[in-house]
Protein backbone atom coordinates (compact mmCIF):
# COMPACT_ATOMS: atom_id res chain seq x y z
CA UNK A 1 0.00 0.00 0.00
CA UNK A 2 1.17 3.75 -0.95
CA UNK A 3 2.75 5.03 1.67
CA UNK A 4 -0.13 8.54 2.04
CA UNK A 5 -2.48 5.66 3.76
CA UNK A 6 -0.06 5.46 6.54
CA UNK A 7 -0.29 9.15 7.03
CA UNK A 8 -1.99 10.00 9.84
CA UNK A 9 -4.78 11.60 7.74
CA UNK A 10 -8.73 12.10 8.11
CA UNK A 11 -9.52 10.00 4.51
CA UNK A 12 -12.06 11.27 2.32
CA UNK A 13 -12.38 9.05 -0.80
CA UNK A 14 -14.20 10.89 -4.21
CA UNK A 15 -15.10 9.38 -7.42
CA UNK A 16 -14.45 11.25 -10.27
CA UNK A 17 -17.71 11.92 -12.49
CA UNK A 18 -17.20 12.25 -16.46
CA UNK A 19 -18.74 15.81 -16.33
CA UNK A 20 -15.88 17.02 -14.14
CA UNK A 21 -13.66 17.01 -17.20
CA UNK A 22 -13.53 20.23 -19.50
CA UNK A 23 -12.36 20.84 -23.03
CA UNK A 24 -8.57 19.53 -22.13
CA UNK A 25 -10.01 16.29 -21.46
CA UNK A 26 -8.83 16.52 -17.79
CA UNK A 27 -10.54 17.36 -14.51
CA UNK A 28 -11.49 20.83 -14.39
CA UNK A 29 -9.39 22.74 -11.80
CA UNK A 30 -12.22 24.38 -10.09
CA UNK A 31 -13.45 20.49 -9.40
CA UNK A 32 -10.88 20.15 -6.84
CA UNK A 33 -12.15 23.19 -4.75
CA UNK A 34 -15.74 20.56 -4.57
CA UNK A 35 -13.52 17.68 -3.33
CA UNK A 36 -11.60 20.02 -1.00
CA UNK A 37 -15.06 21.64 0.68
CA UNK A 38 -16.44 17.99 0.69
CA UNK A 39 -13.12 16.86 2.50
CA UNK A 40 -13.75 19.30 4.89
CA UNK A 41 -17.19 18.56 5.55
CA UNK A 42 -16.49 15.09 5.95
CA UNK A 43 -13.37 15.77 8.44
CA UNK A 44 -16.02 17.81 10.23
CA UNK A 45 -18.16 14.66 10.57
CA UNK A 46 -15.45 11.76 11.30
CA UNK A 47 -14.01 13.45 14.27
CA UNK A 48 -17.47 14.78 15.84
CA UNK A 49 -16.48 18.70 15.07
CA UNK A 50 -19.85 19.02 13.31
CA UNK A 51 -21.82 18.29 16.07
CA UNK A 52 -19.48 20.50 18.68
CA UNK A 53 -20.03 23.51 15.86
CA UNK A 54 -23.59 23.37 15.64
CA UNK A 55 -23.52 26.49 17.70
CA UNK A 56 -23.96 29.73 15.98
CA UNK A 57 -21.82 31.00 19.11
CA UNK A 58 -18.61 28.81 17.38
CA UNK A 59 -18.56 28.86 13.53
CA UNK A 60 -16.05 28.35 11.34
CA UNK A 61 -16.07 30.45 8.27
CA UNK A 62 -13.57 30.09 5.43
CA UNK A 63 -10.83 32.58 5.22
CA UNK A 64 -9.08 31.84 1.86
CA UNK A 65 -8.36 28.63 0.54
CA UNK A 66 -5.65 27.06 -2.16
CA UNK A 67 -4.91 24.51 -5.12
CA UNK A 68 -1.67 23.52 -6.37
CA UNK A 69 -2.29 20.73 -9.63
CA UNK A 70 0.45 18.43 -9.82
CA UNK A 71 -0.69 16.22 -12.19
CA UNK A 72 -3.82 16.28 -14.37
CA UNK A 73 -6.36 13.36 -13.72
CA UNK A 74 -8.46 11.68 -15.90
CA UNK A 75 -12.02 9.84 -15.53
CA UNK A 76 -12.06 7.14 -14.61
CA UNK A 77 -10.49 7.12 -11.39
CA UNK A 78 -10.72 7.76 -7.65
CA UNK A 79 -9.42 10.49 -5.66
CA UNK A 80 -8.03 9.95 -1.60
CA UNK A 81 -8.68 13.26 -0.04
CA UNK A 82 -5.91 13.07 2.86
CA UNK A 83 -6.39 16.07 5.59
CA UNK A 84 -4.86 17.45 8.28
CA UNK A 85 -4.43 20.50 10.80
CA UNK A 86 -1.60 22.96 10.73
CA UNK A 87 -1.13 26.27 12.18
CA UNK A 88 -3.74 26.16 14.79
CA UNK A 89 -4.14 30.09 16.40
CA UNK A 90 -6.38 31.35 19.29
CA UNK A 91 -9.16 31.49 16.55
CA UNK A 92 -7.84 30.11 13.57
CA UNK A 93 -6.53 26.87 11.94
CA UNK A 94 -5.21 26.11 8.35
CA UNK A 95 -6.82 22.46 6.68
CA UNK A 96 -4.22 20.90 4.30
CA UNK A 97 -5.39 19.00 1.53
CA UNK A 98 -3.64 15.79 -1.09
CA UNK A 99 -5.30 14.22 -3.45
CA UNK A 100 -3.71 10.77 -4.37
CA UNK A 101 -4.79 9.32 -7.80
CA UNK A 102 -6.01 5.65 -7.36
CA UNK A 103 -5.25 5.18 -10.64
CA UNK A 104 -1.70 7.16 -10.68
CA UNK A 105 -0.56 6.12 -7.48
CA UNK A 106 0.81 9.49 -6.61
CA UNK A 107 -0.51 13.01 -5.37
CA UNK A 108 -1.98 14.71 -8.09
CA UNK A 109 -3.69 17.85 -6.24
CA UNK A 110 -2.30 19.27 -2.96
CA UNK A 111 -3.90 22.07 -1.30
CA UNK A 112 -5.41 24.03 2.09
CA UNK A 113 -8.02 26.37 3.77
CA UNK A 114 -7.95 28.98 6.46
CA UNK A 115 -10.80 28.43 8.62
CA UNK A 116 -11.47 31.43 10.95
CA UNK A 117 -14.47 30.69 13.62
CA UNK A 118 -17.28 33.70 14.41
CA UNK A 119 -19.69 34.19 17.36
CA UNK A 120 -22.42 34.85 14.65
CA UNK A 121 -24.41 36.20 17.05
CA UNK A 122 -22.44 39.34 17.64
CA UNK A 123 -20.04 38.73 14.43
CA UNK A 124 -16.89 39.21 15.93
CA UNK A 125 -14.28 36.44 15.77
CA UNK A 126 -14.28 34.12 18.80
CA UNK A 127 -11.43 31.62 20.28
CA UNK A 128 -11.32 28.02 19.14
CA UNK A 129 -13.05 26.05 21.98
CA UNK A 130 -10.99 23.65 24.43
CA UNK A 131 -12.71 20.42 23.26
CA UNK A 132 -12.69 21.85 19.63
CA UNK A 133 -9.02 22.37 20.81
CA UNK A 134 -8.50 18.69 21.72
CA UNK A 135 -9.61 17.45 18.42
CA UNK A 136 -7.34 20.13 16.25
CA UNK A 137 -4.56 18.81 17.79
CA UNK A 138 -4.86 15.17 17.36
CA UNK A 139 -4.48 15.64 13.26
CA UNK A 140 -2.30 18.12 13.82
CA UNK A 141 0.68 17.64 11.80
CA UNK A 142 4.26 20.18 12.28
CA UNK A 143 6.19 21.92 9.59
CA UNK A 144 9.06 20.33 9.28
CA UNK B 1 -33.30 40.38 -36.20
CA UNK B 2 -33.70 37.25 -36.00
CA UNK B 3 -37.68 36.01 -35.25
CA UNK B 4 -36.72 34.49 -32.31
CA UNK B 5 -36.62 38.33 -31.18
CA UNK B 6 -39.82 38.91 -31.79
CA UNK B 7 -41.50 36.50 -30.02
CA UNK B 8 -43.45 37.28 -26.29
CA UNK B 9 -40.67 35.85 -24.59
CA UNK B 10 -39.10 36.83 -21.27
CA UNK B 11 -35.77 37.03 -21.97
CA UNK B 12 -32.98 36.08 -20.12
CA UNK B 13 -28.94 36.47 -21.68
CA UNK B 14 -26.49 34.20 -20.33
CA UNK B 15 -22.93 34.01 -21.60
CA UNK B 16 -21.45 30.91 -21.84
CA UNK B 17 -18.34 30.32 -19.81
CA UNK B 18 -15.40 27.98 -20.66
CA UNK B 19 -15.38 25.88 -17.85
CA UNK B 20 -19.44 24.85 -18.86
CA UNK B 21 -17.87 22.62 -22.16
CA UNK B 22 -16.86 18.94 -21.32
CA UNK B 23 -14.88 16.68 -22.83
CA UNK B 24 -16.49 16.53 -26.11
CA UNK B 25 -15.92 20.51 -26.53
CA UNK B 26 -19.30 21.29 -26.19
CA UNK B 27 -21.52 22.77 -23.46
CA UNK B 28 -22.77 19.88 -21.05
CA UNK B 29 -25.75 18.64 -21.26
CA UNK B 30 -26.26 19.62 -17.76
CA UNK B 31 -25.99 23.32 -17.93
CA UNK B 32 -28.75 24.12 -20.40
CA UNK B 33 -30.72 23.15 -16.32
CA UNK B 34 -28.69 25.98 -14.59
CA UNK B 35 -29.80 27.83 -17.33
CA UNK B 36 -33.10 27.17 -17.55
CA UNK B 37 -33.07 27.53 -13.59
CA UNK B 38 -31.30 30.77 -14.19
CA UNK B 39 -34.21 31.95 -16.62
CA UNK B 40 -36.92 30.70 -14.62
CA UNK B 41 -35.72 32.40 -11.68
CA UNK B 42 -35.17 35.66 -14.13
CA UNK B 43 -39.05 35.02 -15.48
CA UNK B 44 -40.20 35.56 -12.13
CA UNK B 45 -38.48 38.61 -11.39
CA UNK B 46 -39.06 40.70 -14.17
CA UNK B 47 -42.86 39.69 -14.28
CA UNK B 48 -43.37 41.10 -10.37
CA UNK B 49 -44.47 37.62 -9.44
CA UNK B 50 -41.12 36.78 -7.34
CA UNK B 51 -42.81 39.28 -4.84
CA UNK B 52 -46.43 37.76 -5.02
CA UNK B 53 -44.49 34.50 -4.41
CA UNK B 54 -42.32 35.56 -0.94
CA UNK B 55 -45.67 34.31 0.54
CA UNK B 56 -44.94 30.66 2.06
CA UNK B 57 -48.66 30.02 1.20
CA UNK B 58 -48.05 30.02 -2.05
CA UNK B 59 -44.31 28.73 -2.80
CA UNK B 60 -43.85 26.85 -6.68
CA UNK B 61 -41.59 23.69 -6.57
CA UNK B 62 -40.46 22.36 -9.68
CA UNK B 63 -41.93 18.79 -10.30
CA UNK B 64 -40.25 17.84 -13.33
CA UNK B 65 -38.28 19.67 -16.33
CA UNK B 66 -37.04 18.32 -19.50
CA UNK B 67 -34.09 19.72 -22.49
CA UNK B 68 -33.86 18.57 -25.96
CA UNK B 69 -30.37 19.25 -27.65
CA UNK B 70 -30.87 20.42 -31.06
CA UNK B 71 -27.26 21.79 -31.77
CA UNK B 72 -24.36 21.27 -29.52
CA UNK B 73 -22.96 24.89 -28.41
CA UNK B 74 -19.83 26.14 -28.10
CA UNK B 75 -17.59 28.78 -26.07
CA UNK B 76 -17.69 31.54 -26.48
CA UNK B 77 -21.24 31.95 -27.79
CA UNK B 78 -24.19 34.10 -25.85
CA UNK B 79 -27.67 32.45 -25.28
CA UNK B 80 -30.84 34.07 -24.92
CA UNK B 81 -33.47 32.08 -23.21
CA UNK B 82 -36.87 33.10 -24.05
CA UNK B 83 -39.14 31.67 -20.97
CA UNK B 84 -43.19 31.60 -21.85
CA UNK B 85 -46.37 29.46 -20.03
CA UNK B 86 -48.10 27.17 -21.03
CA UNK B 87 -50.79 24.43 -19.76
CA UNK B 88 -52.13 26.48 -16.83
CA UNK B 89 -54.16 24.16 -14.30
CA UNK B 90 -55.64 25.12 -10.74
CA UNK B 91 -52.46 23.89 -9.08
CA UNK B 92 -49.88 24.40 -11.59
CA UNK B 93 -48.09 25.73 -14.93
CA UNK B 94 -46.15 25.12 -17.41
CA UNK B 95 -43.12 27.40 -18.40
CA UNK B 96 -40.57 26.43 -21.46
CA UNK B 97 -37.31 27.80 -22.80
CA UNK B 98 -36.03 28.12 -25.82
CA UNK B 99 -32.20 28.87 -26.40
CA UNK B 100 -31.20 30.61 -29.07
CA UNK B 101 -27.74 30.48 -29.96
CA UNK B 102 -25.71 34.61 -30.77
CA UNK B 103 -23.25 32.74 -32.99
CA UNK B 104 -24.91 30.20 -34.62
CA UNK B 105 -28.33 32.35 -34.60
CA UNK B 106 -30.22 29.27 -34.17
CA UNK B 107 -32.50 27.52 -31.24
CA UNK B 108 -30.25 25.18 -29.75
CA UNK B 109 -31.66 24.02 -26.65
CA UNK B 110 -35.73 23.38 -25.93
CA UNK B 111 -37.04 22.70 -22.85
CA UNK B 112 -39.60 23.22 -20.23
CA UNK B 113 -40.56 22.67 -16.47
CA UNK B 114 -43.78 22.03 -14.88
CA UNK B 115 -44.09 23.74 -11.51
CA UNK B 116 -46.89 23.11 -9.22
CA UNK B 117 -47.68 25.74 -6.09
CA UNK B 118 -47.74 24.56 -2.04
CA UNK B 119 -48.56 26.19 0.83
CA UNK B 120 -45.67 25.20 2.85
CA UNK B 121 -47.13 25.98 6.07
CA UNK B 122 -49.60 22.75 4.79
CA UNK B 123 -47.40 21.26 2.63
CA UNK B 124 -50.65 20.35 0.35
CA UNK B 125 -51.19 21.58 -3.08
CA UNK B 126 -52.87 24.77 -3.44
CA UNK B 127 -54.63 26.86 -6.05
CA UNK B 128 -52.85 29.77 -8.23
CA UNK B 129 -53.55 33.29 -6.69
CA UNK B 130 -55.85 35.58 -9.15
CA UNK B 131 -52.93 38.09 -9.23
CA UNK B 132 -50.45 35.35 -9.99
CA UNK B 133 -52.85 33.96 -12.65
CA UNK B 134 -53.20 37.68 -14.21
CA UNK B 135 -49.63 37.23 -14.17
CA UNK B 136 -49.11 33.99 -16.25
CA UNK B 137 -51.99 34.48 -19.04
CA UNK B 138 -49.93 37.73 -20.19
CA UNK B 139 -47.18 35.34 -21.36
CA UNK B 140 -49.73 32.29 -22.12
CA UNK B 141 -49.01 31.14 -25.61
CA UNK B 142 -51.46 28.87 -26.65
CA UNK B 143 -49.87 25.07 -28.52
CA UNK B 144 -51.36 25.10 -31.88
CA UNK C 1 -33.54 -4.98 1.50
CA UNK C 2 -35.63 -2.52 -0.16
CA UNK C 3 -37.54 -3.84 -3.74
CA UNK C 4 -35.36 -1.08 -5.34
CA UNK C 5 -32.58 -3.61 -5.56
CA UNK C 6 -33.99 -6.70 -6.34
CA UNK C 7 -34.69 -5.04 -10.17
CA UNK C 8 -32.80 -5.70 -12.71
CA UNK C 9 -30.95 -2.55 -12.87
CA UNK C 10 -27.56 -1.33 -13.53
CA UNK C 11 -26.54 0.39 -9.97
CA UNK C 12 -24.47 3.30 -9.71
CA UNK C 13 -23.96 4.69 -6.14
CA UNK C 14 -23.70 8.17 -5.92
CA UNK C 15 -22.68 9.97 -2.11
CA UNK C 16 -24.56 13.58 -2.19
CA UNK C 17 -21.91 16.39 -1.09
CA UNK C 18 -22.84 18.98 0.90
CA UNK C 19 -22.23 21.95 -2.02
CA UNK C 20 -24.62 20.06 -4.31
CA UNK C 21 -27.63 21.85 -1.72
CA UNK C 22 -28.49 25.20 -2.87
CA UNK C 23 -30.39 28.06 -0.94
CA UNK C 24 -33.23 26.17 -0.49
CA UNK C 25 -31.20 24.11 1.74
CA UNK C 26 -31.76 20.30 -0.23
CA UNK C 27 -30.21 18.99 -3.79
CA UNK C 28 -30.22 21.41 -6.13
CA UNK C 29 -32.52 20.25 -9.24
CA UNK C 30 -29.29 20.43 -11.63
CA UNK C 31 -27.29 18.12 -9.72
CA UNK C 32 -29.54 14.73 -10.66
CA UNK C 33 -28.73 15.38 -14.45
CA UNK C 34 -25.16 15.55 -13.73
CA UNK C 35 -26.10 12.31 -11.40
CA UNK C 36 -27.69 10.77 -14.57
CA UNK C 37 -24.92 11.51 -16.38
CA UNK C 38 -22.71 9.85 -14.06
CA UNK C 39 -25.29 6.57 -14.01
CA UNK C 40 -25.27 6.18 -18.62
CA UNK C 41 -21.78 6.17 -18.26
CA UNK C 42 -21.20 3.82 -15.80
CA UNK C 43 -24.04 1.67 -17.71
CA UNK C 44 -21.96 1.83 -20.50
CA UNK C 45 -18.93 1.00 -18.16
CA UNK C 46 -20.74 -2.11 -16.65
CA UNK C 47 -22.31 -3.36 -19.45
CA UNK C 48 -19.38 -3.37 -21.97
CA UNK C 49 -20.68 -1.20 -23.82
CA UNK C 50 -18.26 1.86 -23.82
CA UNK C 51 -15.76 -0.33 -26.05
CA UNK C 52 -17.91 -1.33 -28.48
CA UNK C 53 -18.85 2.48 -28.95
CA UNK C 54 -15.26 3.77 -28.60
CA UNK C 55 -16.10 3.40 -33.02
CA UNK C 56 -16.78 6.69 -34.11
CA UNK C 57 -19.23 5.17 -37.08
CA UNK C 58 -21.48 4.22 -33.75
CA UNK C 59 -21.48 7.19 -31.25
CA UNK C 60 -24.31 7.53 -28.96
CA UNK C 61 -25.65 11.47 -28.61
CA UNK C 62 -28.14 12.82 -26.22
CA UNK C 63 -31.32 13.91 -27.57
CA UNK C 64 -33.15 14.77 -24.96
CA UNK C 65 -33.69 14.41 -21.17
CA UNK C 66 -36.03 14.45 -18.01
CA UNK C 67 -36.11 14.48 -14.33
CA UNK C 68 -39.24 14.13 -11.83
CA UNK C 69 -38.86 15.08 -8.48
CA UNK C 70 -40.61 12.86 -5.84
CA UNK C 71 -38.75 14.18 -2.95
CA UNK C 72 -36.04 16.44 -1.53
CA UNK C 73 -32.43 15.01 -0.76
CA UNK C 74 -30.28 16.83 2.07
CA UNK C 75 -26.85 15.63 2.60
CA UNK C 76 -25.33 13.66 3.86
CA UNK C 77 -27.15 10.69 1.65
CA UNK C 78 -26.13 8.17 -0.53
CA UNK C 79 -28.17 7.37 -3.64
CA UNK C 80 -28.48 4.24 -6.07
CA UNK C 81 -29.12 5.52 -9.19
CA UNK C 82 -30.86 2.40 -11.36
CA UNK C 83 -30.63 2.49 -14.89
CA UNK C 84 -32.35 0.13 -17.38
CA UNK C 85 -33.13 0.40 -20.97
CA UNK C 86 -37.00 1.11 -22.51
CA UNK C 87 -37.89 1.38 -26.21
CA UNK C 88 -35.43 0.37 -28.24
CA UNK C 89 -35.95 1.58 -32.03
CA UNK C 90 -33.62 1.15 -35.18
CA UNK C 91 -31.32 3.83 -34.09
CA UNK C 92 -32.21 5.26 -30.76
CA UNK C 93 -33.23 3.76 -27.26
CA UNK C 94 -34.34 5.32 -23.68
CA UNK C 95 -32.64 4.55 -20.76
CA UNK C 96 -34.48 5.02 -17.51
CA UNK C 97 -33.16 5.94 -14.16
CA UNK C 98 -34.93 5.93 -10.38
CA UNK C 99 -32.66 7.68 -7.83
CA UNK C 100 -33.13 6.07 -4.28
CA UNK C 101 -32.51 7.68 -1.42
CA UNK C 102 -30.90 5.81 0.98
CA UNK C 103 -31.35 7.63 4.35
CA UNK C 104 -35.05 7.73 2.70
CA UNK C 105 -35.12 4.69 1.55
CA UNK C 106 -37.82 5.77 -1.15
CA UNK C 107 -36.87 6.45 -4.76
CA UNK C 108 -36.35 10.38 -4.47
CA UNK C 109 -36.01 11.18 -8.38
CA UNK C 110 -37.00 9.58 -11.75
CA UNK C 111 -35.63 10.34 -15.21
CA UNK C 112 -34.92 9.61 -18.42
CA UNK C 113 -32.19 10.37 -21.66
CA UNK C 114 -33.04 9.48 -25.12
CA UNK C 115 -29.77 8.26 -26.98
CA UNK C 116 -29.64 8.10 -30.79
CA UNK C 117 -26.85 6.83 -32.63
CA UNK C 118 -24.72 8.77 -35.25
CA UNK C 119 -21.93 8.06 -37.66
CA UNK C 120 -19.40 10.79 -36.83
CA UNK C 121 -17.99 10.58 -39.95
CA UNK C 122 -21.33 10.87 -42.09
CA UNK C 123 -23.04 12.98 -39.47
CA UNK C 124 -25.91 10.77 -40.00
CA UNK C 125 -27.89 8.76 -37.41
CA UNK C 126 -27.05 4.82 -37.94
CA UNK C 127 -28.56 1.65 -36.88
CA UNK C 128 -27.98 0.09 -33.44
CA UNK C 129 -25.26 -2.59 -34.32
CA UNK C 130 -26.37 -6.15 -33.35
CA UNK C 131 -23.84 -6.53 -30.55
CA UNK C 132 -24.74 -3.15 -28.86
CA UNK C 133 -28.46 -4.06 -29.49
CA UNK C 134 -27.62 -7.89 -27.55
CA UNK C 135 -26.44 -6.00 -24.68
CA UNK C 136 -29.53 -3.21 -24.39
CA UNK C 137 -31.79 -6.16 -24.77
CA UNK C 138 -30.37 -7.42 -21.98
CA UNK C 139 -31.15 -4.28 -19.50
CA UNK C 140 -34.65 -3.95 -21.43
CA UNK C 141 -37.51 -3.29 -19.11
CA UNK C 142 -40.71 -3.58 -20.66
CA UNK C 143 -43.79 -1.08 -20.38
CA UNK C 144 -46.64 -2.75 -18.18
CA UNK D 1 -18.06 55.67 -10.05
CA UNK D 2 -15.87 53.49 -8.06
CA UNK D 3 -12.30 53.64 -8.09
CA UNK D 4 -12.06 50.02 -8.51
CA UNK D 5 -13.10 51.05 -12.38
CA UNK D 6 -10.32 53.22 -12.61
CA UNK D 7 -7.56 50.57 -12.16
CA UNK D 8 -5.37 49.25 -15.33
CA UNK D 9 -7.30 46.01 -14.80
CA UNK D 10 -8.91 43.63 -17.93
CA UNK D 11 -12.94 43.67 -16.72
CA UNK D 12 -14.72 40.87 -17.01
CA UNK D 13 -18.51 41.06 -16.13
CA UNK D 14 -20.47 38.21 -14.03
CA UNK D 15 -23.99 37.90 -13.21
CA UNK D 16 -24.36 36.29 -10.36
CA UNK D 17 -27.30 33.23 -10.34
CA UNK D 18 -29.41 31.77 -8.11
CA UNK D 19 -28.08 27.98 -8.29
CA UNK D 20 -24.79 29.10 -7.34
CA UNK D 21 -26.15 29.66 -3.66
CA UNK D 22 -25.14 27.17 -1.09
CA UNK D 23 -27.19 26.00 1.88
CA UNK D 24 -25.37 28.56 3.56
CA UNK D 25 -27.44 31.69 0.97
CA UNK D 26 -24.37 33.20 -0.24
CA UNK D 27 -22.47 32.22 -2.97
CA UNK D 28 -20.49 28.83 -2.71
CA UNK D 29 -16.65 29.44 -2.44
CA UNK D 30 -15.94 27.61 -5.05
CA UNK D 31 -17.81 29.04 -7.70
CA UNK D 32 -15.23 32.15 -7.56
CA UNK D 33 -12.85 29.25 -8.99
CA UNK D 34 -15.13 29.17 -12.39
CA UNK D 35 -15.19 33.42 -11.58
CA UNK D 36 -11.90 33.55 -12.21
CA UNK D 37 -11.66 30.71 -15.12
CA UNK D 38 -13.76 32.87 -17.11
CA UNK D 39 -11.73 36.32 -16.25
CA UNK D 40 -8.62 34.66 -16.66
CA UNK D 41 -9.92 33.35 -20.15
CA UNK D 42 -11.66 36.40 -20.97
CA UNK D 43 -8.04 38.77 -20.20
CA UNK D 44 -6.55 36.55 -23.30
CA UNK D 45 -9.41 37.20 -25.40
CA UNK D 46 -9.03 40.77 -24.69
CA UNK D 47 -5.67 41.36 -24.81
CA UNK D 48 -4.91 39.72 -27.91
CA UNK D 49 -2.94 36.50 -25.88
CA UNK D 50 -5.66 33.90 -26.99
CA UNK D 51 -4.35 33.66 -30.48
CA UNK D 52 -0.51 34.13 -29.70
CA UNK D 53 -1.22 30.78 -27.51
CA UNK D 54 -2.76 28.58 -29.75
CA UNK D 55 0.89 27.20 -30.86
CA UNK D 56 1.23 23.60 -28.60
CA UNK D 57 4.51 25.05 -28.35
CA UNK D 58 3.40 27.73 -25.89
CA UNK D 59 1.05 26.45 -24.02
CA UNK D 60 -0.37 28.19 -20.40
CA UNK D 61 -0.70 25.40 -18.13
CA UNK D 62 -2.34 26.44 -14.26
CA UNK D 63 -0.03 25.53 -11.56
CA UNK D 64 -1.91 27.11 -8.64
CA UNK D 65 -4.67 29.29 -7.73
CA UNK D 66 -6.06 30.76 -4.36
CA UNK D 67 -8.71 33.00 -3.52
CA UNK D 68 -9.58 35.23 -0.64
CA UNK D 69 -13.20 35.94 0.63
CA UNK D 70 -14.15 39.21 2.49
CA UNK D 71 -17.26 39.43 1.67
CA UNK D 72 -20.37 37.26 1.31
CA UNK D 73 -21.83 37.47 -1.97
CA UNK D 74 -25.65 36.81 -2.20
CA UNK D 75 -28.28 36.73 -5.55
CA UNK D 76 -29.04 38.68 -6.87
CA UNK D 77 -25.78 41.21 -7.78
CA UNK D 78 -23.54 41.86 -10.69
CA UNK D 79 -19.31 41.18 -10.13
CA UNK D 80 -16.63 42.81 -12.35
CA UNK D 81 -14.02 40.65 -12.35
CA UNK D 82 -10.51 42.87 -12.69
CA UNK D 83 -7.36 40.83 -13.80
CA UNK D 84 -4.15 42.10 -13.71
CA UNK D 85 -0.52 40.57 -13.77
CA UNK D 86 2.41 40.83 -11.66
CA UNK D 87 5.67 38.89 -11.00
CA UNK D 88 6.88 37.77 -14.42
CA UNK D 89 9.23 35.42 -14.67
CA UNK D 90 11.01 33.93 -17.59
CA UNK D 91 8.65 30.69 -17.70
CA UNK D 92 5.70 31.92 -15.60
CA UNK D 93 3.66 34.91 -14.40
CA UNK D 94 1.32 35.65 -11.91
CA UNK D 95 -2.59 36.49 -12.72
CA UNK D 96 -4.36 38.33 -9.79
CA UNK D 97 -8.08 39.05 -9.54
CA UNK D 98 -10.35 41.47 -7.36
CA UNK D 99 -13.93 40.82 -7.84
CA UNK D 100 -16.08 43.75 -7.65
CA UNK D 101 -19.88 43.14 -6.15
CA UNK D 102 -22.46 46.30 -7.60
CA UNK D 103 -25.09 45.61 -5.10
CA UNK D 104 -21.78 46.19 -2.31
CA UNK D 105 -19.79 48.39 -3.89
CA UNK D 106 -17.06 46.79 -2.38
CA UNK D 107 -14.08 44.05 -3.38
CA UNK D 108 -15.71 40.38 -2.15
CA UNK D 109 -13.35 38.65 -3.22
CA UNK D 110 -9.36 38.31 -4.17
CA UNK D 111 -7.22 35.64 -5.68
CA UNK D 112 -4.83 34.84 -7.95
CA UNK D 113 -3.05 31.79 -10.45
CA UNK D 114 0.00 31.31 -11.05
CA UNK D 115 0.37 30.57 -15.17
CA UNK D 116 3.32 28.18 -16.32
CA UNK D 117 4.52 27.90 -20.12
CA UNK D 118 5.06 24.30 -21.08
CA UNK D 119 5.55 23.14 -24.87
CA UNK D 120 3.20 20.40 -25.15
CA UNK D 121 5.32 19.03 -27.77
CA UNK D 122 8.16 18.23 -25.53
CA UNK D 123 6.49 18.30 -22.16
CA UNK D 124 9.12 21.01 -21.17
CA UNK D 125 8.78 24.76 -19.11
CA UNK D 126 9.42 26.84 -22.06
CA UNK D 127 10.13 30.77 -21.57
CA UNK D 128 7.26 33.32 -22.49
CA UNK D 129 7.51 34.43 -25.91
CA UNK D 130 8.40 38.18 -26.81
CA UNK D 131 5.49 39.27 -28.21
CA UNK D 132 3.33 37.55 -24.95
CA UNK D 133 5.66 39.71 -22.80
CA UNK D 134 4.99 42.65 -24.43
CA UNK D 135 1.16 41.88 -23.81
CA UNK D 136 1.50 40.72 -20.27
CA UNK D 137 3.48 43.80 -19.54
CA UNK D 138 0.99 46.50 -20.40
CA UNK D 139 -1.02 44.74 -17.80
CA UNK D 140 1.67 44.87 -15.15
CA UNK D 141 1.22 46.24 -12.29
CA UNK D 142 3.91 46.50 -9.36
CA UNK D 143 3.97 45.02 -5.66
CA UNK D 144 3.90 48.52 -3.64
Amino acid sequence: MHEFFEKPFINTKVNVVWGEMDALGHVNNVSYFRYFETARIDFLKQTGLLSILSEPSHSPVLRDTYAQYKRPVTFPDTLHIGSYITDIKEDRFTMCYEAFSESQQAICTMGYANVVMFNMKTGQKTAISDNMLDILKQYEIGKS
